[in-house]
C-alpha cells in the first residue's frame, strides 16, 4: 500500500529530482531519478510526471538541476544556462500554464542575484518553496472545497487530480480527500479518461490505495450515470483558467460540464492560483495535440487499423457559464467568475 | 482489402452459419463456422457477431441449425427443440430487440407447420429471407437517409454500424455509404466506443477498407470536436426503439445526443423496422451490464488497478426530444416521433 495522503510525486533528494514514474502505474510503483534538466523535460514530455501543478514544480526543480550542471562562473553565463533550460522545459507541453508560470517565477528570482553562488541558492530555495506551497495550497483548497460535498454524495471526477497530479494531496481529489477526512462518506465515480487513461491507471489506483469507495466507468458512460441518478456532482482539476473563467483541462472535461448542465448537477473545478493565467485570453491558449499512438495503441497493443487518421487533442475548453464554482486556495469563487477572479487576484 | 459493400457478416453455407469473427478485427479477417445453435449463442454472447440486425439474423440461422441437429420425427418434438434453442439464443443479450423479434418470427412460421420436414423447410426459408430483407432494408434506409447528408458534410458516428453490424451494407454507415455512392464527399468522424472499441476496431476499419475519409477520436473528444466546428451532424444506429421514440443504443449514444443538442447539430438514428419494439414501454427495457474485464482490460492488458469496482452498462437510452429524425426503410420519420412511428406501423 502506498499512503498517497503523505506521498510526494516530485521530490528534491541529494541533488536529483525524484519522480513517481506514472507511466508504470498501476502495475509498478517505481521512481525515476533525474540528474539533468533534460531528463526532467523528457519526463514531462513522456508523462512520467503529469498534472498541471506537478509539472510546474518538476520544471522548477529542473532549473535547480541546471544550476548544478552549469559550469558557469559568472552570474551572466549561469543565467544564460538557466534560460536555455527554462526554454527547453517550457516547450515540453504548451497548455498547462503552471509550467511557464513556474519557470518564469524561478528565473525572476535568479535575475535578482548578481553572483553565481547566490543565484544557485535562490533558484534552489524558490523551487523547494514552490513544492511546499503546492501542498499547502492543495490542503487549503481541500478545506474550502469540502464544504461543497455532503455526507453520502456521489461525485464524478475525471483524469488524475490527486497526489499524482500535484506535489502532494491533490486538487479535485484533494477536495474529496478533505471531505472524507471530515468523516463524510463520498462515493467517487472516476472516468477512465481516454486516451492516456489517467483516470483508470492513476485516479482509480490512488483512490483505492486511500481506501475510498470508487467505481471506474468508461468515458461513454457519463451521460447514462447522470440520467439514472448515480452521479450527483462533478469535480475536476484544471490546466489553465483564464481571467474570464474559461477552464482548460484534460480532454473530455467540456462534455462533462455540458452533461452536468443538462442534468442540473453542479460542476466544480479545483485548481491552485498557479493555474490561473491572468494575461492571455482564452482564444490565445494553445491546445496540445499529442501523438496518434496514444489513441491507436493501448499498453502497446494496437486497437485500430493501421494508417487510420487520428485527431488527438489533449485538452479542451469549458466556458464559464458551465462552471458552478472554482475552488482555489483563496476561497471558493462563485459566478460571475470573471468578477470573482478579479476580486481575489 | 475486404469489399464491405458486398461482404456478408452472417451467411448460411453448407448447413453451417459462417460469421466474420469480429473479436479478431482489425488484426485478422477470419470466419467462425457454427454447426450448432449453441455455437451461435456463444458467438453472440462473446461478440464474435454483434450489432442488432446481425445478431437477429444470426439467431434465426441458429434456429435452422437446431432443425438440422434435432433428431425429432414429429412436429411437436421438433418444435420443442426449436423453442429450447430459441430460449437459449434469446437469453444471450437482453437489450437489442432484433434478437427476440427474429426468434419469434421464425418460431411463428414453424408453429404453422404440422410435419417435421415442412417445419424444417419453412424455418430455413424464413431465416434466409430475413437475411435478404436485412440487406434490402439497409439499402433502402441508405437511399432515404442519404438525403440528410450534403456534399462536404462532416459526420460523427458511434460504435459499428456498417456491414459488420448487419448482414450487409449497414445502418448508419449504410446511410454514409449511400451518400458517398451518390458522389457526396463525406468526412466521417468515428468514436472509438469504449469499452469494447467497436468504433476503433470495426467502424474505422470498415470505413478505411471502403476508401472513406475517416478520422478516429477517443470518446472524450466529441464535445471538443463539436464546439470547434469539426463535426456538423451525428448519425448512429439503434438496438431498440420504442413506440414513443426512445432509442436504446450502444453506451455513449445518449451523451452524443445531449452534446449535439447543445451545439444545435442534427442527431439522426438509422435502424430497420426490426429494431422497433411496439410492445414495451421504455421503462421495461433491460440495459445489459457486461463483465468488468471489458473495462479493466484492453486486448488482454490490464489498464486499471486490481479489484477496482466497475460499472459496465452496454447500452443507454436517448429520449425522443433529442432525436432529429429516424431513418428507416419505411422512410425518414420526423418529430413528433411517436406519431410518425404510429403512422408507418
Amino acid at each position: 500500500m502506498v499512503d498517497f495522503r503523505h506521498e510526494r510525486t516530485v521530490a528534491w533528494t541529494d541533488d536529483t529530482v525524484v519522480l513517481i514514474d506514472q507511466t508504470q502505474l498501476p502495475q509498478r510503483f517505481t521512481h525515476l531519478v533525474c540528474r539533468r534538466a533534460e531528463d526532467v523535460a523528457e519526463a514531462i514530455q513522456r508523462m512520467v510526471v503529469r498534472g498541471a501543478p506537478a509539472i510546474g514544480v518538476a520544471a522548477a526543480m529542473g532549473l535547480v538541476l541546471a544550476t548544478v550542471q552549469s559550469r558557469a562562473t559568472t552570474a551572466k553565463s549561469l543565467l544564460a544556462d538557466l534560460e536555455r533550460a527554462g526554454d527547453l522545459l517550457r516547450r515540453t507541453r504548451p497548455t498547462a500554464v503552471n509550467l511557464s508560470w513556474a519557470v518564469e517565477r524561478v528565473l525572476r528570482k535568479a535575475r535578482q542575484r548578481h553572483e553565481p553562488e547566490a543565484m544557485r541558492r535562490v533558484v534552489r530555495e524558490e523551487a523547494l518553496r514552490m513544492a511546499e506551497e503546492d501542498i499547502r495550497a492543495n490542503q487549503r483548497m481541500g478545506r474550502y472545497g469540502a464544504a461543497l460535498l455532503e455526507d453520502g454524495d456521489r461525485v464524478l471526477t475525471h483524469c488524475s487530480t490527486g497526489t499524482l497530479a500535484t506535489v502532494g494531496y491533490g486538487t479535485a481529489l484533494g477536495v474529496i480527500r478533505a471531505a472524507r477526512a471530515q468523516g463524510k462518506c463520498i462515493h467517487v465515480y472516476t472516468t477512465e479518461t481516454r486516451p492516456a487513461l489517467q483516470g483508470a491507471r492513476l485516479n482509480a489506483y490512488e483512490l483505492r490505495e486511500d481506501g475510498a469507495d470508487v467505481t471506474l466507468i468508461a468515458d461513454t458512460m457519463v451521460g447514462h450515470c447522470m440520467r439514472t441518478g448515480r452521479v450527483k456532482k462533478v469535480i475536476t482539476g484544471a490546466d489553465r483558467i483564464t481571467r474570464t473563467g474559461h477552464v482548460f483541462n484534460k480532454i473530455g472535461t467540456y462534455q462533462l460540464a455540458v452533461l452536468a448542465a443538462r442534468h442540473t448537477l453542479p460542476f466544480y473545478v479545483a485548481a491552485p492560483w498557479s493555474t490561473f493565467d491572468l494575461r492571455n485570453g482564452w482564444e490565445q491558449v494553445v491546445i496540445e495535440e499529442r501523438h496518434v499512438d496514444e489513441v491507436v495503441k493501448v499498453r502497446g497493443r494496437r486497437i485500430a487499423p493501421k494508417g487510420v487518421s487520428v485527431f488527438n487533442p489533449a485538452f479542451d475548453m469549458t466556458p464559464p457559464e458551465l462552471v458552478s464554482a472554482l475552488v482555489t486556495e483563496r476561497g471558493v469563487l462563485h459566478p460571475p467568475l470573471a468578477q470573482a477572479i478579479d476580486r481575489v487576484a
